[in-house]
């Protein structure tokens, strides 16, 4: 790990005492997000320190122009990147002539942030005594409503602690921001107007090229100790800049605060006419409810979702601390409100991998998704490459397929391929097989029944086509073979017969084909449809059949086990263990193509096979490739240690899988990655959920039944976890004697645990 | 072909008729340069339409930072790439008050292009009708003295031929000029002082960044119809620029004529504050000679060039004018006469692939320059290599590498790496054994037994040790492997195993090894100084030959061929006259996954190592990898063709010797590969001087002995080549029905001629 500085608890993370070179950090850390819209852990007042302003809009991005060393044919146009959005929460302060900078100011105290998880919001407070002697006390709380997804609300308070304080306060908005992540320093947004009004303030921009239109709004409330002072503020409006100047004096240990609301209205909401006025209806709204109203509606807000979602650990601080930092992210970044958004790597805490969706979504997010929220958002997300699909068949034809086949962009915003290296963005086409697995995983779990003929199998069939198209046949190995791919282990590039895409390859054509014959059975009507839409003939499915019942898969005799690639067997097999730790991580000490010939696996990749397929091998089967693969893995990916943590547990080595699950679910907090300031790992902390429910739990469908296999870390006294399981939700707890199950539904329930049928009857706990 | 509008001249390279389509194309091809610069055919007078823009002073460059999309540890910081230096061609020319530029004029006839390949100048002429209504010809001639080589000289000519004409000439230096290939934009130039003085300017400018400092200069005459004009012209001084601007008048078919000189000092080649005054010295000296004279010795120069390196063709002009094309070219780019330089894929002919040094030059440029110049120019290409050697073990250990081994940059200027594509920099490290193959060639064709105890040895052995640490053992395979590189076949990227780089790594352990004994037999104080210098001991040299000694070579025993690299019989084995001609270039319609995973071949690779290693291997294996490997071959590298040809010739097949022997001789005349406007391939031309001297005459030097098997294609009559073997010159002459060997020299010597020995007597022709 390369920080320690966050104080364990329970509900919040905490940081205690200001060190400036962690601001980037907990900037990262402390985000606030509602699904709509986020924002990094910046201060409100100025900072002439090193920080990373950040500010996103769900949805809203730039194509920013590719830019290569040297172009190949089919790359795209442009990387489509989460914009920084105009700063709604600044507030300049002046106390008695000076301006309060946490940079410059001449000492600082009892600093603390605080975000507090179970209630939502973020607080931060210290002391400080300013070059002019005078001392003070600030605290501010703030968060992104979300009962009102357009509104944030910040209540900021000062103190002086020593003499009288004037104070003017000027919270603004500004338009004039920039990205960090710019491939051309192209200018990102355009203001078109800026407009005040009494207490309020508008500047409405539009994104450059993609030409959202945002309005980006605040209004603001002046008090001396609880009591609402009213006062005209004075106007200042600027280039891409409006402020409203309030001054108030108060005596020692009298507190000044503004509450200031602000946020964006955009065009993907409401008419691009209307922004101004719906800013102005969300305002009223937000300031008629105030910022106590708000505060307790967000507690309730974050309480149903804890209710659903929480996971309890008792006796492990820190794992607590993590896992329900891995939760509260992943449900400030998606709540499947909008059917038009996904989750990005970094959700809303940075602007690396440019918020756009990757195939983290399907083989890590859906399960966490499906298991702790309607599973309308979960099918939700399936939509959304349903919606795609057109322009994954366009990105296929780019690259030479044919006939309706598909391939599923590697990054995307709007469903157009953004990345443009050439190995990955040609190669990595594993990811296709992850859209396919998603529908598989989501009707094995919800038993929905209509997802397929209404709309996943035309993704099914196209997907399905590409791998036919994609395979050819060898005729030295008599296989059908897939050449010239990158595997879910991305320190391997170009590389044939890549086991695990071979292997969901074949298993894609035989989903498709399965699903073909299920609706032309069950749903005749929507059979029809879709062999008039795709023109799909019995020859061309037996052509695809051909393919999967012959695809090759390299296995080592010697060894036994399924060979990562052709050739693997070639390399020098020495354990990351025997490596010098002064050669790690790799990917910042080595050269690529030490990397590429080393055997070192960046994220799981056979085993990302094993745990998808779980059902297709035995235990000892499982045993043999984890002995095999893990040892080689340096888990320089975030999603690396989940799938891990997960097979290690099911093959009952609980310190390794302890050890997986702590580097997982603190994987930001402890900064293993050396990188936390650019932004949190917001996809991966869904694989740390299914460490516990997957990994610890056991938690499988099976034919429809719920399995389980509970199993308790050492270190933990016990754990609970509940999960949505077809409109029903069951309590699980784990301690080191036993576990009970408990059901919150109507109806009873067949559940196998440890693969012996139990009895769940709604409400009754059942102990075991 | 491309394209089909160079005129069939056997001494000239000719264009008629103006089309403003194919100025860029013609300003490549006519391109003029003596070794120390060059400049493409761009006109004097102003010109509106579309052009590239180039001059080039060899050996100043600019280290452009590099671009990537995604950066990989270890990439170099820069490329260097050749610089597009101030213009001092340029004349604006005024006539009645009307701008010349061809591309506004009323109309254009008898517009020409000559290329004077035999005395080495460049002319153009035309008549023009302008807007006005004056009807004039024009005739320009221009070229870079190989006598004086920081000189040029123009003499451009203009008489009316309806009417009186006012002509006003401003002959200019313009150090305003900007480069087609930059990264960034970077500003490359700086201008440090413009002066003038009575006939001359100068522009004293230097480079950002290497700080090359640079005199451009210029001094001119007026004449009348072969009469100087004594006028004092007037000056023009703006930023980067200064004019002197002649003025006269003349009567219908009377002929005013300006003549220009001009050119650069480096201050690598003076002291930087004495530029202005060495190219005073140079102006004074070229102008004293005058335009006359200068080119007199132009046509000398020339006539000596050729007298060593004419092949002449009988019978078949296009392919005559081909081979002197390439012959010219390459002379313009390389004399030899400076150690700090090297021939740019490009010449001075373009600015793409920066007019850095590639593998190019030992792999195919060596034997050119081997056979017709002293032996001493192949040895100082061979020393810039020497010269290199701490930079490329800097470079290996930036790679991981220790203990002196060393990597040759893919492309370089200084030494230095400067390419960027991992795939490339990191991976085609075969590059490597060209270098030491290189030595070998060099010792073997000139019998210097001094280069490698002086400095050879020490880049064969920093050379073995890289190859010795880049194999790692295969328990699987039980041999040595080399994993993860990219073989002269740039359509395929990290391979495992490829043949051509397993083959050339161990001969180049085997080779160093032997060099190593020879040398401590015969050269102790060498040895010794070596030994102590390199540090290498007998252990040492044990390990690398048990890589050599152990080396894995793929190979099917079903094809009877060794396979390009582990898996190719995995491909769908489709022959290139197969594709849909729709699909070709594949570089241009296909996206790179689609490549990397075809069969398709973009220059010998197999063939490359048969090539090199020719001995080594019977006919019968020639003929058979040739025939499993030529139709899967593209050719869409400006280096395959002749190879190919070679071995065609070899294997008898001389109608497709032939049709690979125009392809590689007119590439850049016919533009092959659709980018002749962007420069001339330079290199690859000494590949088509093999095609007829290794190809058709069958030359080879076997134990140090010359050996021929002489052939020539149905389509030629005859043809002549010359070759300096060990300063003694035999001159071939091969027609349909025989051929004679005739010496220049002074000593006998004894030939094989299709491996019967035939003694040979100086300036005695023998008829075979």
């Amino acid at each position: 790990m390369n920080q320690d500085y966050i104080q364990p608890d329970s509900w919040s993370i905490i940081e205690e005492g200001f060190n400036a070179t962690r601001v980037k950090s907990s900037e990262s850390l402390f985000s606030i997000g509602n699904g709509a819209m986020g924002q990094r852990a910046n201060f409100e007042e100025d900072y002439s320190g090193t920080t990373f302003q950040g500010s996103y809009i769900a949805g809203v991005y730039y194509p920013d122009k590719t830019r290569v060393g040297w172009w190949k044919n089919g790359y795209p146009e442009y990387f489509a990147k989460v914009l920084n959005a105009p700063n709604w929460i600044g507030i300049h302060i002046y106390i008695n002539n000076e301006v309060l900078d946490l940079n410059t100011c001449e000492s600082i105290s009892n600093f603390r942030r605080v975000l507090n998880m179970k209630e939502g919001y973020y607080k931060r407070s210290f002391q400080a005594t300013l070059a002019n002697g005078l001392e003070i006390a600030v605290e501010s709380t703030r968060f992104l409503s979300l009962e009102m997804d357009e509104l944030g609300a910040i209540r900021y308070k000062i103190t002086p602690l020593n003499g009288d304080a004037s104070i003017v306060f000027t919270p603004y908005l500004d338009g004039g921001i920039t990205n960090e992540d710019t491939n051309w320093d192209d200018k990102f947004w355009d203001t078109l107007s800026v407009s005040e009004s009494k207490q309020q303030a508008f500047i409405v921009s539009h994104t450059m090229k993609t030409e959202f239109n945002v309005c980006t709004f605040m209004e603001s409330q002046l008090f001396v100790n609880e009591t609402q002072v009213t006062q005209q503020p004075t106007p200042i409006l600027k280039e891409n800049y409006v402020g409203l100047q309030y001054t108030v004096t108060v005596g020692k240990n009298e507190t000044a605060s503004l509450q200031k609301y602000g946020g964006y209205t955009v065009d993907t909401n409401h008419n691009a006419e209307n922004l101004v006025a719906a800013a102005q209806e969300t305002l009223a709204k937000g300031v008629s409810l105030g910022f106590s109203k708000l505060l307790a509606l967000q507690k309730e807000s974050w309480a149903t979702i804890w209710e659903m979602a929480d996971i309890s650990i008792e006796g492990d601080i820190k794992a607590q601390q993590g896992i329900r930092f891995n939760i509260f992210q992943l449900n400030q970044t998606y709540l499947g409100k909008d059917a038009r958004l996904n989750i990005g790597p970094k959700g809303f805490t940075g602007e690396k991998y440019g918020g756009s969706t990757y195939w983290d979504t399907e083989a890590y997010c859906i399960p966490f998704y499906m298991a702790t929220k309607d599973q309308k958002v979960a099918r939700s997300l399936l939509e959304y490459r349903y919606h795609h699909l057109e322009k994954a068949i366009e990105n296929a034809e780019k690259l030479g397929f044919t006939k309706g086949a598909a391939l599923y962009p590697m990054v995307t915003m709007n469903g157009e391929e953004c990345h443009n290296e050439w190995e990955i963005t040609f190669e990595e086409i594993h990811r296709n097989g992850a859209i396919s697995f998603a529908i598989y995983n989501y009707v094995r779990y919800t038993g929905d029944t209509t997802y397929i003929p209404e709309k996943g199998l035309e993704v099914l069939i196209a997907i399905a086509r590409f791998w036919h198209q994609r395979a050819n046949f060898s005729k030295a190995k008599n296989k059908s073979v897939i050449l010239g791919v990158t595997g879910p282990n991305e320190y391997e590039n170009n590389v044939n017969n890549n086991w695990y895409t071979n292997y969901i390859a074949a298993w894609c054509i035989q989903y498709a084909t399965a699903q073909i014959q299920n609706v032309s059975e069950r749903f005749e009507n929507d059979y029809v449809r879709i062999m008039n839409k795709t023109k799909l003939s019995k020859a061309e499915i037996a052509q695809w059949n051909e393919v999967a019942s012959t695809m090759y898969f390299p296995y080592s005799e010697s060894e036994g086990v399924y060979l990562q690639q052709d050739g693997f067997l070639d390399k020098e097999l020495i354990s990351v263990a025997e490596l010098d730790a002064s050669q790690r991580p790799i990917n910042q000490k080595w050269s690529w193509d030490r990397i590429l010939r080393s055997p070192y696996i960046k994220q799981a990749d056979v085993l990302q096979g094993f745990y998808f397929f779980e059902a297709d091998f035995s235990e000892e089967q499982l045993e043999k490739h984890f002995d095999f693969y893990e040892p080689l893995t340096v888990h320089e990916s975030s999603l690396s240690p989940c799938v891990h943590s997960i097979q290690a547990a099911k093959l009952g080595r609980m310190d390794q899988a302890y050890q997986l699950y702590l580097r997982t679910s603190r994987l930001d907090l402890d900064d293993y990655n050396n990188e936390v300031e650019e932004g949190c790992h917001i996809t991966s902390m869904a694989g740390t959920w299914m460490s516990i429910v997957e990994g610890f739990g056991g938690m499988r469908v099976k034919d429809g039944q719920l399995s389980f296999a509970p199993k308790i870390p050492s270190q933990w006294e016990s754990y609970t976890f509940k999960i949505n399981f077809r409109d029903q939700v069951l309590k699980v707890y784990v301690n080191q004697t036993g576990h009970t199950l408990t059901l919150e539904g109507t109806k009873e329930l067949e559940i196998l645990v440890n693969n012996v049928p139990v009895i769940v009857t709604p409400n009754k706990e059942v102990a075991l």
